[in-house]
């Protein structure tokens, strides 16, 4: 492609260096961000500098964070001793919005996917032995994602945590409330079966 | 939605302002800006700003362009005589990219378009006019969507400029080379049987 200015071209080189975004979308946002008004786009620039330059993670549970210590870690009615254990920060952000979960997280930042490369030494492994050591941890809740990576990487903290006095716990999975049985797929009809509750339990909860 | 961040919020509310980009798509590659060095994501910031500050169009055709005048119509060996309406710098590039037309462009900036507001008057209409009136212009091609906005935006055009002494033309709608006829919609077979050319000519042209 050939373009008709270098400043075109290197915003549309820049955007395209993103994920999923090719370079006819790449040049359909710039042209997107020349008819608006000039400000807008230096607030997204402004938004991106300050982004990476200004970002922390929080020390203890490693969640994206505007201080040492994140605002969940930090707050005295979350109960410390329930550890959350998830992949990343958009797992913490969906939970959170249930509102129901009262303990605190750790994230992990990834699974295990000896595929990408991805090995217990690039995942927040290491502080979450730190935490069960030093902390009063009673539960550790798995929320791990669905897939082999997933599994594996439960496996792999299980083998590792499992001599601490802590109880291991994993979140359910089966069918989606509101979805249709014969709409949900041959495996998560499997572990719903083989996980099944005790009738009476499950009204109650529900 | 809650961020565990003003920061990340931020980042992410900026970018989901692009057409096409929601929340999730958004979180999503500030999760990857976040996993990649800083400087790349300082490179997007820059260049952003760059391209607000600094864009350029055309005094001549009003493509987008690094200088007053753009390279195309600053080449000498393009001839001047042939003008291709185009709406927007996309179809500069596509039609630059063909490597075949040796004319210069004219962008109208859009299409005449009442459900979106846009009007003639949005349109560098007034610019075309004078610089039929002023350079010693041949032939007016139009390359516009074939669209009813297309259509209508060619059709005002040519009420506008009949009078002069300009040869007009639109690009031919027809079945695409290599595509299969039972696959064309309806619309442009209907077209390509009402425009269709004697064999022979179509012959020496392919
Ligand atoms: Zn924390
Ligand atoms: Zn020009």
């Amino acid at each position: 492609m050939n373009y008709p200015s270098k400043v075109l071209e290197r915003a549309v080189e820049e955007i395209s260096h993103l994920p999923g975004i090719g370079k006819r979308t790449a040049l359909r946002l710039v042209l997107h961000m020349l008819n608006r008004p000039v400000s807008q786009t230096e607030n997204l620039a402004n938004a991106l500098n300050h982004l990476v330059q200004d970002i922390q993670y929080c020390e203890k549970c490693h969640t994206i964070s505007d201080a040492h210590i994140c605002q969940i870690c930090a707050n005295p009615l979350r109960d410390s001793s329930v550890i959350c254990v998830v992949e990343d920060v958009r797992d913490v952000m969906a939970i959170e919005n249930t509102g129901q979960f009262k303990g605190v997280y750790h994230v992990l930042g990834g699974r295990i996917s000896p595929m990408d490369g991805i090995g217990p030494g690039q995942l927040q492994i290491e502080s979450l032995l730190k935490r069960i050591e030093n902390e009063s941890v009673g539960e550790l809740i798995f929320a791990l994602s669905s897939t082999m990576e997933g599994d594996t990487t439960a496996f792999y903290l299980y083998k590792v945590l499992k001599d601490f006095n802590v109880n291991f716990s994993t979140i359910a999975r089966g069918i989606g409330v509101g979805d249709e049985l014969e709409y949900a797929d041959e495996a998560t009809l499997v572990r719903s079966i083989q996980n099944r509750i005790p009738y009476v339990e499950s009204t109650l909860k529900g």
